[in-house]
């Protein structure tokens, strides 16, 4: 639980945010809209990097990973497929005196709208049984306004690399194992969004499906599956990995990245969820969650997710899944048939079990699942997934969180005084560099500002600054969290001699440190430091 | 109109994008859903580069121009202010026989669902007088459903950023003349969604809204207003420039945005609205038209929108949009009386036309302007605004359309043949260089191959491919629009003598010239030509 000092730096970071221009409430100039946020100009630049930084990463630095952006409002029949609009809902009871409607779960802890002096569940209004209320937005497409019109907002990204798998497997020549990754808006019309950003009904995901093969198949290739207490996962992936070395090291790869953006392995958490905690088909969930101010709350959820997902639009759409992998048919035909025997057997049973526990009726169940398992002796199987599933702007919240810093510092005169300073790791920082002229009012400084500007900029975020204090103007840029600082001085222009002239200072945003650059040396210097 | 050749043209682009990868019908397994489109592996990295490069474009490489990121969903109020609530919307009619709805300038273009031979105009069904059907997709926000929890998903992303104004002016150190920037979804609820993603349900912007003093702020502080007439607009942004010459000013800069990225001006057109097409408080509007297949439609419109917005919400959210001006207010002390009254006329007239027109009382109209008149004697106004608008779906499909080129070549072996080639700007290409080695079962070739990816993927986005025949894998980049090719030969592990090793072929796409090169050399070479 959040203790007085931790409630008090979230307040803290919470007005830097309003007062720098990170967050904005959304709509604030009439009176806002609960659970929406806007990014404002060091925000949006702040979220920018981090998804580009994770695009980087996931779609380009990777053979194996194919890029998508889908729409927001799909055809309906996907969320029915993937349970969203059977089960992706809270308890809610109305009060039948006062009409308000309030999670079931929650009587005990929000005021009576009529006498907020008692809790909902206490006062004297009935309540009526309690009723699933569906999480996603619901809209019409169309002229015409009716249930066959009805469409949802997107609960998250997923659903549109599932039904677009096909697609991309046919145009971008992967094969399995291979992943489809998306960044994109989702919604989810939460009850109670609460904690700044965190809980938001509008935000961001960065998802990644990754498309292995079925644990059966890996055998009949490799000769056996490899295990994760062995460390397998920290090699390069190998045709011997199953679900759980590539769970295990996509879970390793995550935090590496959270690790590559400044949030160190202290300030994170792993929580490996129990198995009553794991949904029907998922194998394992670990979650990646950040120490917040308010608590340690979720950054990441990354599922083994069996072929669960593929498996429902197969079904519900109607149209094939299966991916046929020519390597897995060469080796079925070179195993002893006791092996064959029994991969066909668990691959059944595994098939049996999902068709049963998603209501197929117990025979058709079993044919189907036979089709299943000889289909896996011909080559053919349904991938099972991993999914890497990461929330944008929780982890800009996190960000903020970690990089707010108060210090007691002395400045050049000898004076103490306090600091705010946004420690972000350079990568990801909204601007680079702050580019100043010691003095506005002398044209050759300004001039020679200007020129360093222009030479920065088509490489790096650059704010140009010439208003106030010098010092002000650095302590401006510690709270957007600016790296490094440019300052043109009289030594730039050579009025100090020679050795000096086309030199500028560089200071070090989180040592305050001034050291005297070339000005030719400034990108060379700069630019590693930040990419 | 578009004849059978550009038809011809049109169906080649739409079936590269869906074989391609570059677009694909969203929801395409469920049947699909009319009017919504999803990005593919290289139509995402194509429709990335496109947004990167206006954004740096416009928020990284100015000083003036500030970001935004704003929520889709926002406060409804905003879009009654706007006037999208009561006039963002076509007339309807409805069948009473068959209970279909048609547009009602459409009845005679589309069949009648019940006779398909006759056109719904024609059909015996009786119609309903038109009626209004909003173009906005609404939903509800909350756990009750009702008419106090209806919201609308944003039909444009401009409003955001004038109730943002304020935010963003205290907390980013911009001063008048400056803009806001945003990129992000949009959605109308289009009864007849065409032209492939031309015209969209759901779709993407990229807006600019730039604030500027009204021109009689400019006359009292430059002692006139530049003209049009004389180029002022083609030289630096200047104190004397009012509305006319930022308009054409920003007309100017978005060409050549379309320019850099290889949309040359003869595959554009500007057509200047007449003034009876402009909205009632529009001064102007151009429209930047690219020569589609389906003929010359809209890719931008660039408005000069007076202090309509600003002002409207200021009125409906009933706080205050002016913005003061320190030169304004000193340059006013020193104007002539005469002149002052010219100026308070002329500002008064202006705002007493805005408040008249928009329904304001005859009486409480002439009191705020008079109030608005006096304000601006003492360096406040409203900003007036200057909204380059453009559509990032069509500004994609407009890339598509004049990249596609099918030319008859010569191979190596002297065969003709047919190849197509995406002839996109490398700037905004989905992929910047192919790396093949030239046979994949060499392991020296391979291994290298590998090395030169790993070297070039963090600076470019590279696609490595040793499958098939080198003419072959050519072929499928200049079907991608790779603009380069780098091949490792024997050549290359020094099997040719000692002046040949390290070296590789370099291949451009357009010319299919090869050249040698030092692996060293890619990266320098490569580098400026597709940034």
């Amino acid at each position: 639980m959040a203790d007085a000092k931790q409630n008090e730096l979230m307040e803290k970071v919470v007005s830097l945010c309003k007062r720098r221009g990170f967050i904005y409430q959304s709509s604030e100039i009439y009176g806002g809209i609960n659970g929406f946020w806007d990014y404002g100009p060091l925000g949006a630049e702040l979220k920018r990097n981090v998804k580009d930084f994770w695009w980087q990463t996931m779609a380009r630095m990777r053979d194996d990973v194919a890029g998508l952006d889908a729409t927001i409002i799909m055809h309906p029949a996907i969320w029915k497929a993937s349970g969203h609009v059977d089960t992706f809902s809270d308890p809610m009871v109305d009060c039948k005196l006062c009409k308000a409607r309030f999670r079931a779960d929650q009587l005990g802890e929000i005021p009576c709208p009529r006498r907020p002096s008692k809790m909902a569940g206490e006062c004297e209004g009935e309540k009526t049984e309690a009723r699933p209320f569906n999480l996603m937005f619901e809209t019409n497409v169309g002229p015409v306004k009716d249930d066959a019109s009805v469409a949802y907002l997107r609960p998250e990204t997923a659903q549109a690399i599932f039904v677009q798998f096909k697609n991309v497997l046919e145009t971008s020549r992967q094969k399995v194992p291979f992943g489809i990754c998306q960044i994109g808006k989702a919604f989810r019309n939460e009850v109670t969004p609460r904690n700044f950003t965190f809980r938001s009904r509008e935000f961001e995901q960065m998802e990644l499906e990754y498309f292995i093969r079925p644990d059966e198949a890996v055998e009949a290739i490799a000769g056996g599956v490899a295990r994760v207490e062995e460390g397998a996962w920290q090699g390069e992936p190998r045709a011997n990995w199953g679900w759980e070395v590539w769970h295990k090291y996509w879970v390793e790869q995550r935090i590496r990245f959270y690790e590559s953006i400044g949030l160190t392995r202290g300030t994170l958490e792993e929580y490996w969820q129990k198995p009553e905690e794991l949904a029907h088909y998922a194998r394992a969930t670990v979650d990646i969650l950040f120490k917040f101010p308010f608590g340690a709350q979720e950054l990441e959820g990354i599922a083994a997710r069996s072929d669960f997902d593929l498996s429902q639009h197969e079904r519900h759409a109607g149209k094939p899944m299966a991916y046929f992998d020519e390597e897995l048919r060469a080796a079925w035909g070179k195993l002893p048939q006791e092996k064959k025997d029994e991969l066909w057997r668990r691959y059944f049973e595994a098939r049996f079990k999902y068709l049963e526990k998603t209501g197929v009726p117990r025979e058709k169940a079993e044919k189907d699942a036979r089709e299943d398992a000889d289909g896996l002796a011909k080559g053919n199987y349904i991938p099972h997934v991993i999914e890497p599933s990461a929330g944008v702007d929780r982890l800009v919240l996190a960000l903020l969180c970690n990089a707010y810093c108060e210090e007691e510092v002395t400045d050049e005169k000898g004076n103490k005084e306090s600091r705010v300073v946004m420690r972000f790791h350079p990568r990801i920082a909204p601007i680079k560099v702050g580019v100043f002229p010691l003095l506005k009012n002398k044209p050759d400084l300004v001039q020679k500002a200007l020129a360093i500007r222009d030479m920065l900029r088509p490489h790096l975020t650059v704010f140009y600054d010439e208003a106030g204090a010098i010092g002000r103007r650095y302590r401006r840029q510690d709270e957007a969290g600016t790296p490094f600082g440019v300052t043109v001085d009289f030594e730039t222009l050579g009025e100090a001699g020679p050795d000096l002239k086309d030199t500028v200072t560089l200071r070090d945003r989180d040592t305050m440190k001034q050291e005297r650059v070339k000005i030719a040396d400034l990108l060379p210097r700069i630019l590693p430091a930040v990419r």
